[in-house]
């Protein structure tokens, strides 16, 4: 059935956009990560195929975010797309002149046949999807709300490494208000049986009560904690998250958020303490709170996970826009990456 | 003939680069037109051919517009050519180690087989066209004097729509002092007999001078008008534009327009007033001079009259660079868009 | 031996990277000279070829240059691969965030096939190269230290010309102290039996110790001059280069050097002195040390230059990702480019 979306089954604002990390089923999750495997171990660097020969994909970014950029912007290359890019959306698009994102975005539809949307508006990917007639809408980013391309690429990490994600202890530290990426893993992963979460942080940055109240509602066991050391001990996966300094303004809470960071580090001591098979995981980019000496562990995995997310973003982008290869490819047995 | 760019037939500045629009003969226009109708009906969303495979794009832009920048890129890449693309020229090129233009262009025209440039200069096209050798400039904008694409776009669009310009009554309204696309359409429109164009504006935003004398010049009927609602009712396009007051300087001048702007908007009671087979139309980005309650209305054009601009740029850079390709494409039956 | 890059017998950092001019041994240097004059025969405007179809470059700019990053990223187009550009990474990135250069080249090399950085870190090419995996850095500029790609389009330049370096008197003239591009082009030359260097410049922006000595021990003969017209009468090449007052802090130093900048000024008079087969180069932007009345001279080569400097990039990249390719077109008959 070419003409199907195999990989959406909805009917709501939710297909064939991808805004929230939560819109996904777990069959959906399934199918989409058994296409990441399969471009993973086909889509190597020095390769790139036609597949989105057709297309013109759009990044508009009004925040900065050169690492995600690029990322979907390989995505795209490697499949053959075009790309139009903006790089600095915020400042020298319309926006300057007064329009409303709805104009903007009703625009830009019409020129690219996908957007990849940053904002720092909460409800940008919402909003741009309800008018962006038939080019669909990816979240790259909105406000400290949702990232969930970054969760896909996360979860799809640590199941790549477990096999699994049922059962696992996952310890998520940090600034754990102001990540967007904790917050979009955690309802993620609350899709999974058995999943506990441990949320690591100083008071001031501790997760927020909706995401608390959803993982009660999924029956995912979650607690909170204040040693990292001892948590680490019992962790299959350690998520670090950097303090975001700047997005906060009162000096007085910059200040104490600066100092609890300080007591959340993952170091040389803190790895050895954690159990043998186990991972540490972080969004990146880093600053202090993950040790370089950390980086030659074995179970350092961020690196890996940054590299995670150009696949999970091909898959999206040939789910989306080329289904019917995206299944022609899912009906050949499975090839593992290296 | 396929060594003969079939649109030009001057030999001055104006041939083959997109300076003004009042470079083109009827002739041209036409064939321009029947071209762009072409490739509507055939390079719909999700369609890319190769006919500019050979070529690099190069879009420089002093100026901030992303809107612009994407439409030329879109039209660029669906027709298979490549793009190297600057969105912030004034602030990142040499131009702040205080390079001229010229040089600018004379490196760059090396590099790019064609050249976008947008400009705050009012002669900066012609200034790169001079020194380009060999690569056609496109002038994306320059300064408050000419945006000759722009003009080409509104004239589609209304030729379009009716089947004809000849004959039209062109309502132009708001800063038409600061606009350079009401002052590219007026040049474009006093090309077709019979057009009568009506200018309302306050009187600090009126028309210039120049323009006026333009249309006596070529016998065509103007006046100043202040009252929207009368002008609506009789007439068939009604062209609003934005107040730019990021272009004035002087605070009162800038209270001054904000006030005057207010008497100019179209909503639902104007857009109502107008006859049955009129039409709505802005350059865009709008701000509040076009109410969101209009866009519903069969009248209200400007979001075809933006998609139009991909079009008509498609047309101009397949006609530059591969007229032998535009001709024989031309040499096919028309296919009349949807 | 196509697994086997041509072009690179060291194994060291210098390798595949291009990092600094003085990485080359002298047969590198000519065959890459010998693809390069290929290259500029074979791939006017108007003409892309597909050897580097497989293949992502990015541009990774964290100093503004519309021209080097436009040099690098039609090469790469010409040659049919993708880019990934950013032209404010300083500001877009995660650098604002604080991450780590190491960090950034870590995840970006990933992504990219290749990667064309430029910085204003003296040591930033060599940081990236030892982190970049199989991914090869091309060094764009850094901070004042090097800008090796200029270095070999000013060297391949001076061989169009005369057909040989060896032996050529060549004067350096401007802000030597505070230029990389001649501190590279005195590396690459040292190479050359018999070149004689002349520094033209006033006290305050002479050469540096490191270079003088690099010469000395490479048997270069170099002297130091203060009168332009004196030089000019007997210099075989006069590369001239800008005052970067824009990396000068102190308003002392800016001033004596605007004030010395005045008496090094190429004009027509200076140009007439000069031995007839002579030639002017400069790597642009220039401000006010060459006038334009020098532009129409048979001995202004500078524009020629920078159109070299794209062909020296093509054969950098085709080199170093598609080696196959470039010994096949090697083993083909040399064509001269015009």
């Amino acid at each position: 059935m070419p003409e199907v979306k195999w990989w959406g089954e909805h009917d709501g604002i939710d297909f064939p956009h991808v805004v929230m990390s939560q819109q996904f089923s777990q069959k959906q999750l399934e199918t989409l990560f058994r296409l990441t495997t399969f471009l993973k171990g086909l889509l190597v660097k020095g390769m790139r195929v036609d597949w989105l020969k057709n297309y013109i994909i759009s990044t508009l970014f009004y925040e900065p975010s050169t690492r995600t950029r690029f990322s979907f912007e390989t995505a795209a290359l490697r499949l053959g797309a075009g790309v139009i890019a903006s790089e600095n959306a915020a400042e020298f698009s319309s926006a300057i002149k007064g329009e409303t994102l709805e104009d903007t975005i009703r625009i830009i539809s019409d020129k690219a046949d996908l957007i990849v949307l940053r904002h720092k508006r909460e409800d940008a990917a919402i909003k741009a999807a309800s008018v962006s007639g038939c080019s669909p809408i990816i979240n790259g980013g909105s406000g400290t709300w949702q990232h969930p391309t970054q969760a896909l690429l996360d979860v799809f990490t640590i199941l790549e490494h477990f096999g699994k994600v049922e059962g696992l202890k996952v310890a998520m530290v940090g600034d754990l208000k102001r990540g967007r990426t904790v917050k979009s893993l955690a309802y993620l992963l609350s899709k999974y049986k058995g999943v506990e979460i441990i949320f690591v942080a100083p008071a001031i940055a501790q997760m927020s009560q909706d995401i608390k109240e959803h993982l009660v509602e999924n029956k995912i066991k979650w607690s909170e904690e204040d040693d990292l050391l001892k948590v680490a001990a019992k962790a299959d996966v350690v998520y670090m998250t950097r303090y975001q300094l700047e997005r906060e303004e009162s000096p007085e809470e910059k200040e104490a958020l600066k100092k609890a960071s300080e007591s959340h580090i993952m170091n040389r001591n803190v790895v050895n303490t954690m159990p043998e098979n186990s991972i540490v995981m972080h969004p990146l980019p880093r600053v202090e709170e993950i040790r370089w000496s950390v980086d030659a562990n074995p179970r350092a995995k961020y690196f890996e996970q940054a590299k995670n997310g150009d696949y999970i973003r091909m898959a999206l982008l040939l789910a989306i826009l080329n289904p019917s290869k995206a299944e022609e490819l899912m009906a050949m047995p499975v090839k593992k990456a290296a």
